[in-house]
């Protein structure tokens, strides 16, 4: 995987969104209790903040940042929009893609899966079921993110709600590509839904608001850790 | 108009597109060129780059930066958009909005306009002709920038192709909104051009590969702002 | 305005949406409904069925028929895509512009109307605010539907909850461009809302659901054209 | 296959686009031209015309006809959309789906592919690659046309300037799923293109304007029938 050296499994990534607990100073200091877990647990973060507040985050804190999205282009005349180069200079070692808030068209998935390993990003595509992690997986991205739309930001966890889709999504992503890691998300609030995420074959989560809108996010991430460690 | 105290008329505002030429190092230094030419010559210049570049300029250059884009969204579940919020907290003074390699709904660009009120930015819309261009200034925006798509990159400039186009643009945008600043862009590429979009009657230039892939774009910032002065 | 020999106001236009009790054989019934009650009550009812049903309409029951949607392009290359020359030969007299569920680029809105005007479609262009309803006005429609989005579907009439959305609407628009004509939608289902309507300043209404999804749409629509009357 | 006792391999799939000559009484010719060149041939022609034009040519002609997309929506609020429903109401046995042209989200060709089973009409996915292909392929379409977009509407035969894109295709499709018909795209204008295309794996082409725009669409289409028969 492109970004190896300092992202492994099991792992948190937490997605940062566009909350205002997650924006500018606040998104400084979400990723900082966010390393603070990863030092004291060995568990690998990675943070996923928004784009203008990647390289405070890369620059002060030290823990592996992703981009939420990149567009798939190459330099150009793209105004408005987010440059894998642009992302990676930044300091970022990977990026989401597809996330169930920024669909993406199937053929820029996969050009952007193309441009990211051009300038060694790590990928992270999002899908929403089975049949569309399979499509996915025969993409080759680094990882893949199964969120059952109607359960984000519910606080209903996919590894309770649907085991299946997990299960079945891990299955038939690896019938494709072994290599492919698998990671769920959707409603994933506390360490018992990870616990149980790991338990159903995945080697991570995606998180957003059940961190970012925690009371004390520092308290979740480190259950979400020991949940990771002890299983 | 928000921002006033660091945008002034007439301005040159240099959109950094996702080139290579105005991506992470080169956009510091290209911005840094900018604004040693607004101190030397005393006309406003403020620079558009990339969304990850904006914090490192806002924070070593000292020259008013605005966003490319921004997204008609209030802080949520939005992963991958540009929250108003986020880009002022990183320092940017304003956004452009509705570039034509970046279209809105007509819906979102009223939003985004009000969002950009909201969090203290000022604006540029960007338009295709006249007819939009008085559309546009119903909304209320503190500038609108009317840029022929066909010329956008071609070295022809505007104010000397489709003289007719800034004029009526000019004129129809005043009926409708005398506060609103009209500048020009597509194809500005020497000083005269830039003389003759002021002769027309707009108040700056928006301008992006004339400046940004120019051999040295100091020299050629440094043209345009003697336009504007001698003017 | 383009189409008036078939087209006049007071008018009610009845969109279909994609609502399964609009679609096919159902969709030529309501048709049929629509033109019973313009025949015994004098008032114009147009109807706005799903793209594949505007021919069996047009041929069978003789009622002015509306496109949902033009795309704002020229004959080419443009696979899925809506012509207004298609749209026109199929015998559509109009069509609406812009709805809330199919909200189109500035821009495109620009170019779908010159299209519309090209091949001799009247317009009806949808907004959701007084703002974004000047703003349209700019672009010369041959009318313009004001419809709150969050009313939409909701059997809460604008006209009575929000009345004051519609005046300003209406005074807006005029003020722009006196010769636009002003309806409004969103939540109307009986006859008082309808006379609401035109007391407001309005010369007609766009209705869905509370059409095409009433038990007895004859009854309701008959019900509309007797306010209309009325008042 | 959905639709299997009017549509059989090998194929010929005329797409209408929004081509002024495949618009209106022009869609009904060309299809009449083409039902007669398959019942004097036996190869299986089946045409693309635009929405508004299907009723008439289900009607009239007698030939296997689909839609040009559909959107992945069930009945309910969808101005200006694409209901499948109506779609095989109006008489349509299948669609194209994500034409380059109209390009889908992932997770909408996934979704339009089930309503498309739902309600009974065949599918072909167009992709741009082979790896593309290999995802469609894992959605389970019926078939899937790959046409590079760089060729589309050249005259330079994707069978013949890029014939290691169609072989590749047709060997990752296959492995996903053997059930999945390979066609290809672009550029396809005569006999000996179309006979490519069959020696090269396929089992039919998706072809526009060589067909469409034709000064005589009755002779290239009995070339084309005359090549895969010869094959």
């Amino acid at each position: 995987m492109v970004g190896l050296n300092v992202i492994s499994t099991p792992i948190v990534i937490v997605n940062f969104k566009t909350y205002i607990e997650g924006t500018g100073k606040k998104a400084t200091d979400l990723a900082r209790s966010a390393k603070k877990v990863s030092s004291e647990t060995g568990v690998c973060f990675a943070v996923a903040p928004q784009f203008v507040d990647i390289p405070l985050i890369v620059n002060s804190v030290g823990i592996p940042v992703l981009a939420q999205h990149i567009d798939p282009f190459k330099p150009g005349s793209y105004t408005g929009h987010v440059l894998p180069e642009a992302v990676k200079e930044a300091g970022a070692v990977g990026t989401l893609i597809n996330h169930s808030e920024r669909r993406l068209r199937l053929a820029d998935i996969d050009e952007a899966l193309t441009r990211a390993r051009e300038v060694g990003l790590a990928t992270v595509v999002c899908t929403n079921n089975t049949t569309v992690s399979a499509s996915a997986a025969a993409l080759k991205p680094d990882m893949i993110a199964v969120e059952p739309p109607e359960l984000i930001g519910t606080g209903i966890p996919v590894s309770k709600a649907k085991p299946e889709v997990v299960t079945s999504t891990v299955e038939s992503v690896k019938k494709v590509n072994r290599d492919v890691v698998v990671l769920c998300g959707a409603g994933i609030t506390n360490g018992e839904d990870v616990a149980a995420a790991i338990k159903l074959g995945t080697e991570g989560v995606l998180v957003a608001s059940g961190i970012v809108k925690a009371k004390d996010p520092y308290k979740v991430m480190l259950e979400f850790a020991q949940a990771m460690i002890k299983h």
